[in-house]
Order: structure tokens, then sequence, then C-alpha cells
């Protein structure tokens, strides 16, 4: 696919010298390589969500230390920033115009499976660990963020002082969500576009995956219990086997997909933990069950759910049983906007190569609350391919999985790039 | 039914006399009373299987006090004891003869739910309560032994000195049992009979439940692994999912009864525990199940291992998954003997009256271990009605149960009546 023109004087292409310019303001400035230190730092120190305290004092400190004043940084939603960067050019007349550029903070409670000797930067922190890249993703946004504060690059005086890089340092992704509270913030107000990446395991380092629309799934989590009446193990006659009629269910549930959704639609329910019983012997007087559900369109989960309460209740009821049904629908889908999908792509192509930028593998039904900064305002979600240089992939959320640095200036310059289209600002990287 | 008639001297009848004689020796002597405070101590002080120390200690006690000197005492299998009563009347030319009555030691892992204040003898020992009877059998036991010790009714003395009356004090009935290794240490050598009974906690005291042949289940274990291969919730068509092939194998299994089975054979499996996961979006590994199997029939028994074996292993295959299965066989059937049986039920209408005699409810797929004592010898294993004189019959095994001092009269004349019946001594009771 060849890169797309527009008709704002180039704004969605870079030229070579375009690229020269990044190459020099990310990594020859040396940027690039004290955000990597940043990024190892960040992954020795990994915190669980809205517990982000180091990791967000430290960004602090970086943003300080490189000139942000107290008073752009704003705290909200227990451990979420957002840090304003002003330009320092003179006011546009068609101002004020805002983008928001976002990193995620937290980092997952699992035990990193490296050693120390094998991973110099492990984390130092007992059962909690940067398993999803976060800690890379912030390295990355305080790179462009960097290149943006250096006075000696000019690049902020061609910033009009009413235009605005809006960083969102969100807490809590990996649940129970920053980004829902730093919306209802008021996180996206004068906010006009909003981008942000996720690091792509199995993608090498250089390639891109975006695509429009629905790119992540809308996450659904089910709480089941199904009341039997328990008995001795060689009397099933005299009792209601809860055990008997949670499977009914289990597989009932996981016919919906198959019988009930339509082929062209998308969606998955998983019954991903069953619990009854303790003795051999005992019929246990009830059984629980947990389940994710995904899907990609409303109309589905409405589907998913209206089947999912058919399904349990009335199998429930057609052996004796009753159950207790709980559907909670947690992030909604990841939607990219027409308009901010078609300028990463587009920039994407620029920067990488026509064939490095795909829609491979998407949309996935993986869960973002992303999702909700897209709900306020246009924007794009997507992602950098980052898989090890040498060896297998290793998938997010795995004990062995490590960000690979390779991702940094790639995002850093996709990130001023941004900022040059959103804001408008053709001449930003001349 | 009218009781039977037998053609040894109307050993198997007893005449109004022998009940009244019967009523003086185990009630008007004062032995009852002293059994009821006995089974009270025993309840105070529940000891789990195999280290029933201070029951044992406190039955030896009573026999020693008794009269039984030290060596006719044989400790053997951990807690188990063997107790000889031998006549001390002239030695019979048709010796030696020897009948063997068991009683159970054990207690249960479970909290007694009555309070101190409820239960004056409540269980003094945390966690562990005599919640199936085995206090209220030992009190019976002891109560037909001390009436047979006192030499003052000269019973003892119409023995043959090379008779034998052999107590067998059971421990760990409720698993992992103690009756095999007693047989293999040799308790069943020299014996011609051997008895025992349970209490039935939903017939009324007065009454008796008894069959021949196979009267308790044959119990089994199942355990049962399901491999497939762990993932995330999301994504179940890169994992295999083991909690939907472990639904369908439990289905299956439920299915082996009613489909495999013919409709005259009795056989039960029950699923009683399934476990696998945690999270709501992670797909396990592996999914657990146990299950218990019952029959009566070692021929049937073997219709549904291979049957068992058939579903699991397929089933699994059939999705892709792989299962490790181990099938435990347990405490084989009780099964009555057919003669020893006819003792039983014709002594019983004898003293409890023809109604009160009935084989309603058996055969149970409960377990016992003295299913090994009638593997060795002729024998039979017989219910006493038990229910509270007031108020709704609570199950063994339930934290509320305790068991009716009414049976202790009963069962010590029944043990009585026994032991006139099997040692073929007519004027035992004259």
């Amino acid at each position: 696919m060849a890169s797309t023109t527009d008709a704002t004087g180039g704004l969605f292409e870079l030229s070579e010298d375009h690229k020269a310019r990044l190459e020099e303001l990310v990594v020859g400035s040396g940027v690039a390589a004290k955000a990597v230190e940043l990024r190892h730092f960040l992954h020795a120190h990994p915190e669980l969500g809205f517990a982000e305290h180091v990791t967000g004092a430290k960004l602090v400190e970086v943003l300080t230390e490189a000139g942000v004043p107290a008073e752009a940084i704003t705290d909200m939603a227990q451990t979420c920033k957002v840090v304003d960067i002003v330009g320092t050019g003179p006011a546009a007349a068609d101002g004020p115009r805002c983008v928001a550029l976002r990193t995620d903070l937290d980092g997952l409670p699992m035990e990193e499976a490296a050693s120390a000797e094998e991973l110099p930067y492990r984390s130092t922190h007992d059962g909690v660990m940067h398993a999803c890249g976060h800690d890379g993703h912030m390295a990355s946004l305080m790179a462009a963020a960097l290149v943006l504060l250096d006075e000696s690059n000019g690049l902020r005086a061609r910033i009009p002082s009413n235009y605005t890089v809006r960083l969102l340092l969100q807490a809590a992704e990996e649940r129970p969500g920053g980004a829902l509270p730093m919306v209802e913030f008021g996180c996206m107000e004068g906010v006009d576009e909003v981008y942000g990446f996720h690091n792509w395991p199995s993608g090498p380092v250089g390639t891109m995956q975006v695509i429009e629309g629905p790119t992540m799934g809308h996450v659904s989590e089910l709480d089941c219990r199904i009341f039997g009446s328990g008995g001795h193990g060689s009397q099933p006659h005299a009792a209601v086997d809860a055990i008997h009629v949670a499977c009914k269910i289990v597989d009932g549930l996981h016919s919906i997909v198959s019988r009930n959704v339509k082929y062209s639609d998308t969606a998955v329910i998983s019954v991903c933990s069953i619990h009854a019983g303790t003795a051999y012997n005992v019929l246990p007087p009830h059984c629980d069950i947990k389940a994710t559900i995904r899907d990609l369109d409303p109309e589905v989960f409405a589907l998913l759910t209206k089947r999912i309460h058919e399904v349990v209740h009335n199998t429930a009821a057609a052996y004796g049983a009753r159950a207790e049904l709980e559907i909670r629908s947690l992030y909604p889908a990841v939607v990219n906007h027409a308009e901010q999908t078609q300028i990463v792509r587009s920039l994407g192509q620029s920067l990488l190569g026509a064939d490095a930028v795909s829609s491979d593998g998407l949309p996935m039904l993986a869960a973002e609350d992303f999702s909700y900064f897209l709900e306020a305002r246009p924007g794009c979600f997507f992602f950098l391919g980052g898989a090890p240089d040498n060896g297998d992939p290793v998938m997010c959320h795995n004990d062995g999985y490590d960000f690979n640095d390779g991702i940094i200036p790639i995002a850093a310059k996709m990130y001023l790039a941004l900022i040059r289209a959103s804001l408008r600002l053709p001449s930003l990287l001349d």
C-alpha cells in the first residue's frame, strides 16, 4: 500500500528531510539513549495499578528537570497525571489546539522470570513486573516530551503558545482502569485528538499494526454460582448436583458463539474458572464459574447477554437448580476514528516504509481502556512491532517478557510526527 | 413376617423368658446405664482414625476393671485391638468355637455444632467429632462385654473354656480403614462367625434393617486431570480449553449409569469436585475432577471402569486434550452371608417384633470396611434404628448428629443373643 497524500500541505507525510531531522532530534541528541535508561529504571521499579508512586515521581522528576513547571502538572484519579506542554511561539489565530498523547503506567502482579544476572534491570519489587511493556510506553512518550522540551533544538518555539501537547500519564490500565476516571475528571477538555500505542510482541521492530474502527475488544466479566443441593456422593437422587448442572451450562455458554452469533460478527465467551467441592464423596451445594466475554459491537454484546441469561437460568431450571448470574461490562471496545487512523497509517508508512504497516491480527479481542479516550475525542490507538531481536516472541503478560528498547526511537518519532500533523504545524520538523 | 424356627433347639429365637433375662442382664444390672456414661465420655473425646489413643485406653480400662487379663488384649494394626473373652465353663467336645463382634473406634474431622450448654458431653477435641455414632457402637459392645464379664450373673460359666467371644476394636473405619490390616494381622483366625451393626439415624429406636447379600457399596475414588493448553481467554482458538473438555467428560461420566449399566444393576458415579483456573481471562492449562464410584457387583465395577476410561480418554482426544486418570478401588461391598443374616433377622424379630425388622433402604451405597471381615468369615452386618426421640432425623456425618442412647440396650441384647446363637449355647440365657 502506498502512502497517501493529504490536502493539508503534506502534514500526514514525512519527507526524507523530516526523517533525518527526527533521527537527529530523537537519536542524535542522545534523548533515545536517556529514555532507554529511564525505561530500565522503570522496569526495575514496577508498581501495581493506582500505586504508581515511584513511577509517577520519576516521570515528574524527568519532566521538571527538562523545564516543565509544577503548575503544568495536574494530579487526578489517584495516581494519574496530566502534563501540558504549551508552545513558546506566537499564539496562532486558529488556536487553541491540543493533541493528547497517552502512556499507561502500571505493572502486573507477576514475578519476573529473569534473574538479576540475566536482566540487570530486573524488577526489584517482589511479585510485581512490567510484563506488558508499559515501562517502554512511558519511556517512548518521555523521549518525545524531552525532544519538545529541549529549547536548544528550536522545536517548541515553532509551536504557538495557544497550542498544547498534553501528556496523559494513565494509571491502572491493567484494571481497574485509570482512563475513565481521568476522562471524568476532565482530562479530555480542550483536546482535539488523542493518540497512543501499544507494543506488539510478535512483530519485528520497525513494523506497525493499525486498523480503522474496532481494533480491540469490549470486555465483560461473568460470575455465576449454580445452587444445587448438596448431599452424599452415593445418593445423587437425593441431591441436586450443582457440578452436573454447571457442566451443562459451560457447554451451553460455549455454544453461543457458534450457534447464535453471526459468522461475520466477532465474539468470544471463555469460561476460565470453575470451582466446586473438596471431597471425593460429598456433592457440593454450589458450583462457581467465571468467564470472560469479548465483542466489538454493542449489538453483539446485547445478543450475548440475552443468550447467556437464557442458557444459565433455563439450564439450571431444567435440573431443579438455581443460578445467580452477574455480567459486568468493563472496558468498551477500542474504536479508532477514520481520519486519525489514516493519519497514523500515513505517517507510519512514511516513517517505516509502506510494507511495514498492516492491519494483520486486528481487530484483536484483548482489552484496553484507551477506549474511553476514543469515546471522548477522535483519535487512534496503534501498535508498534517489538519482537525480540533474537529468539522467539514472548507475549505480554508472560513472566519472560521484556519490552524491546528498539521501539523507543520509533515511537518517539511517531509522536513528534503526530504532534506536527495533529497541531497542523507543517514546518515543525523543518 | 413371622419369626422363623430353626433346627438348633430354638437358638435363633428368643422366648419371653429370654427377653426378660436379657432385660435383667443389660438394664436391671445397671450395665446399660454404665455404658451410656461410657458413651458420653467417648463422645467428648473423639479421635481420628489410627489416632484413637484415649479411646483405646478407655476401653482397655473398662475391660481390665471388669476382669479381662492383659494377655487377652492384642494390639495390632496401629490403634486396633482384639480382646478375647473365653468361657469359664468346662471345655466342650465340639470346640473350639469363636464369634467375633466388632465396633469401630474413630471420629470424624468435623466441628460439632452443639454447644457445651446444649450437649454436656460435647466434643472437647477441636475439629473432631463422633458424627457417625462410633461412640455408641463402642458403648453397645462394651455393654455386652460387661454382662459377659460379670461373674455374678453366671453367664460366662455357661460358656465352655474353649469357646471365645472376640471383640474386634477396629480403628479408622472412616478411612483409611483398620479392618483390612486387622484381617492381615490375623484377627479372623479361629473365628467362626462375625457380626457388627451400625446405627440407622432415620429409623425409630426398636427397629432393625438387615438384608442378605450386598448390603453396602463397593466404593472407589476417581482422580482425573485433563490437560489442555492454557492461554488468554480472548484467544480460545490458540488454546486447548481444559474446562470445556472437563465439562464434556463430566457429562459423559454421568451418562454411564443410565446408558451402560443395566437397569437391574446398581451403580453410582458422582463427580464431587471440579477445579480449574483463577482469573476471569486466563484459560487454565488443566482441570481436575474427583468422583466417587459405587457398585455392588464386581462385574458392574468392571463395566464402569471400562466405560470411564473410554469416556475420559476419547473425549479428551476429541478436543486435542489429554487426560490422566486414576481409579482407586477402596472398601469392597459389604456382602452379608445367608445363614448369618437369617440368624440376625430371626433374633431381631424375636427381640423387637416381626414388624420391626425390614430391609427397607437396603442395599445402600455407603461404604464400610466391615466388608473385609465378611470376606474372611461368614457373618452379618445389620442396622439398628436410632432416630432422635423428638424431632427430625439428623444423618450421620452431619455436625448436628448425636447417637441415640436408646440403641445401647437393644444392641447389647442382640450381641448376647448372637453369642448364644453363634456359639450354639441354647441355655446361655436360661
